[in-house]
């Protein structure tokens, strides 16, 4: 039993990036977290795919290997920190150090997602514990701060920003008014986008995020196939300066909504408009911002740097922390505290929200009028509209936005305008993410 | 040794807002609680002052006392929560509990404050542990996040709205266009206001608060006296006009600066601008936002309710559970994890912002000059200036920024200016809160 012994020993595997930040931090500050900890706490070896690459930190090469595996099921390792990424190997070195009985350190959002529940349950069984801080908006202890700083609290919503990317990339485009392309390759060159980029782009990374959100606020393991996910890539400038006139701003949301009475969750990622006036409206750049409202403490908000080396290491760090003094006093695993067996995905007639209706119509008469008759036979109705000629071309744009709705009906509605002959092209609908309008 | 059976009694003293608050939601979230600890919380007694008053939150008629000591010294009684307030008998009381060795969780600033060494001192001496989470912000778990979630950072800078009084007062003003009295005292109205009243509105409530957060990033517990605090009293419509003007919003700021190279901190409680494009400047009405700048996570923001009952008993039931996990698992103490033992005050002529300057002059030909003159002597230079006819009274306005200048030339100049004939009364000086502008 490794409880009492005074030094824990710290396997690493995967050294991009993050992996650099977290060596080279816990060897900077080792000496009070050591303090704090009440044990040594030791960089023992890492894992990395090319041993010869030039990195910004140096590791004795006694303590460098190429198989995360061994690593993961070193006698020696008390925790194993992937760090890697992907969900193949990663997952076996995951798996297996928790099946070693190890404490296991992650930032791997897409692992967490896509096996949570494969991974918490070899953990439970063999006493092992699986720590995540860093796979959710790096630079904000969002994770503790539900599960243990509001733990008397039912979570009947989170929402917020959880890709840095595309708030990188939605921020540039309004404050310079330019449209989604250049500000993608600017942002390229910057190496702010994902390798395989559908990630950013088209909302995965933040649909991991939300999902793991839903864990902690439910207990229950969405499947990513079930949540509506889309990304940023059909917002254009145009909607983010009608979006501004109606007094909104256009972010990518996460959003987590638990409704306790019919039992039911619903979760979807979504470029949304959210009131201008509202915190995270303000949540610019490449941070991340979390609301959280639970039932006891009512709102309260996170925001910090989303990802990058720097946050991502802290986070991994306060887990490595966490971990340490679990294992030295065998605290018991943290759960979802307010989990329900019966929950269930929400029907989409049940969900009710306003939204935002952009289309390209025809300009001639009538069509104002037609476009009236189809929402009006669908029972949707119509807060505002605004209306403007297109560039030279015979078209006119039109933007409205519709009271609280179903998600049903709103779908319904943009099935017959794309059948209408009026209506050009496919409409774009947005929701509006304004939770105090119950 | 109470470490490993399955209940964990908690006894209560004071039942005033928050103790009632704190027996209705544990009472009511039990069961998934006490999963989480993995024993039974027994709600055990309950010291109040007067027994026969009616109440909302009804305990049995056994479970009631008038004797906080009693109920602090009861060894049937492990977790032990202050929730008095005041500094008389609540320190008798929580010393009593740390020296029987219990577990102690208190929502008391002013007694954390004013007695934060001598309770932290009993309690390391019996093996007890003292726990504050609601003592600061109860609507956001910050102390948690500070102490846990980044442990791995040094704190250079913590800054924020820490009374949600002041703030309430601040934001209807601006947003209602009324004066200080008549807001004030329609916070009075809604019981948003201490019977003690300066200790909201001269700013002591954010002192005690901002001296626990100098004591969690620097280890060091500063006295109240050694501390610049000023309220939020001598702020007029006009001044937070003029600041919106000039791009601002004027807020009631902690500012807690730590500068690590000559070991020194500043730290203060003065209303102040801060810019109006910052988060910090859109935290409205009765919420509480802090900054926190770490030297590996970069910033990251909280924001919550300042307080009521449900914030407030939120906080002290998440330090329940963390008193009961950490006794049942004998967890060591939390410590400030990069304290400093040769610490001292920041020196008045070492800490350098830029200012806010409003002055009453006479409305006459040369006064700019005579104004310029004399900052121009103490080799302040001056960023902006506004100067505006004053009603009917031969009286104008001079409101001035200054660019960054230490506190010691800032009083300078306030000396020189107020023996100046053409100044008329008190000058008010804000500082800027712009820590971007380094």
């Amino acid at each position: 039993m490794p409880t009492k012994r005074l030094a824990l020993r710290i396997g690493i595997a995967g050294f991009g990036t993050v992996g650099q930040g977290v060596w080279k931090h816990l060897h900077d500050h080792r000496k009070p977290l050591e303090e704090r900890v009440g044990a040594r706490l030791e960089l023992h070896s890492v894992a990395m795919r090319d041993t010869t690459k030039a990195r910004d930190v140096t590791v004795p090469a006694e303590k460098i290997g190429t198989d995360p595996i061994a690593v993961a099921t070193d006698p020696e390792v008390d925790i194993f920190c992937e760090l890697m990424g992907g969900t193949g190997i990663a997952r076996e070195a995951t798996l297996a150090a928790l099946r070693a009985g190890k404490m296991v350190v992650t930032a791997n959002k897409a692992l967490i997602c896509d096996h949570g529940a494969e991974l918490f349950a070899a953990a439970k069984e063999r006493g092992a514990r699986l720590y995540f801080e860093a796979s959710v908006a790096g630079g904000i202890p969002i994770i503790k701060a539900i599960r243990e700083g509001l733990v008397a609290n039912r979570f009947g919503l989170i929402y917020g920003i959880l890709n840095g990317t595309c708030n990188y990339i939605l921020t540039r485009m309004e404050a310079e008014g330019k449209d989604f392309e250049p500000i993608l390759e600017d942002a390229r060159r910057l190496g702010y986008v994902e390798a395989d980029e559908s990630l950013d782009l088209d909302g995965w990374d933040a649909a991991h995020k939300a999902v793991i959100l839903a864990y902690l606020a439910t207990g229950h393991w969405f499947d990513l196939k079930e949540i509506p996910v889309r990304g940023i890539r059909e917002i254009t400038l145009r909607d983010m300066e009608w979006a501004r006139q109606l007094g909104y701003r256009v972010k990518l949301l996460g959003v987590i909504k638990r409704d306790f009475k019919r039992e039911e969750v619903f979760c979807s990622v979504e470029p949304s408009l959210i009131p201008a006036d509202r915190i995270l409206a303000k949540v610019d750049g490449g941070y991340n911002g979390v609301c959280v409202e639970g039932d006891i403490v009512g709102e309260s908000i996170y925001i910090g740097r989303g990802a990058g080396r720097d946050a991502t290491a802290s986070a991994v760090i306060s887990d490595i922390v966490d971990a340490a003094i679990d294992r030295l006093h065998n605290v018991p695993a943290f759960m979802p505290t307010y989990p329900s067996a019966r929950i269930a995905f929400a029907e989409l007639s049940a969900v009710k929200r306003a939204f935002y209706l952009r289309l390209d119509v025809k300009d001639q008469p009538g069509v104002l009028a037609e476009v009236s008759a189809i929402t009006a036979r669908h029972k949707v109705s119509i807060g505002s509209v605004l209306q403007m000629p297109a560039a030279n071309n015979g078209h006119a744009h039109l933007v409205l936005t519709t009271h609280r709705t179903s998600e049903q009906q709103i779908r319904d509605v943009v099935a017959a305008l794309r059948k209408d002959r009026s209506v050009l092209g496919k409409p774009l609908v947005l929701p509006i993410a304004d939770f105090s309008a119950k």
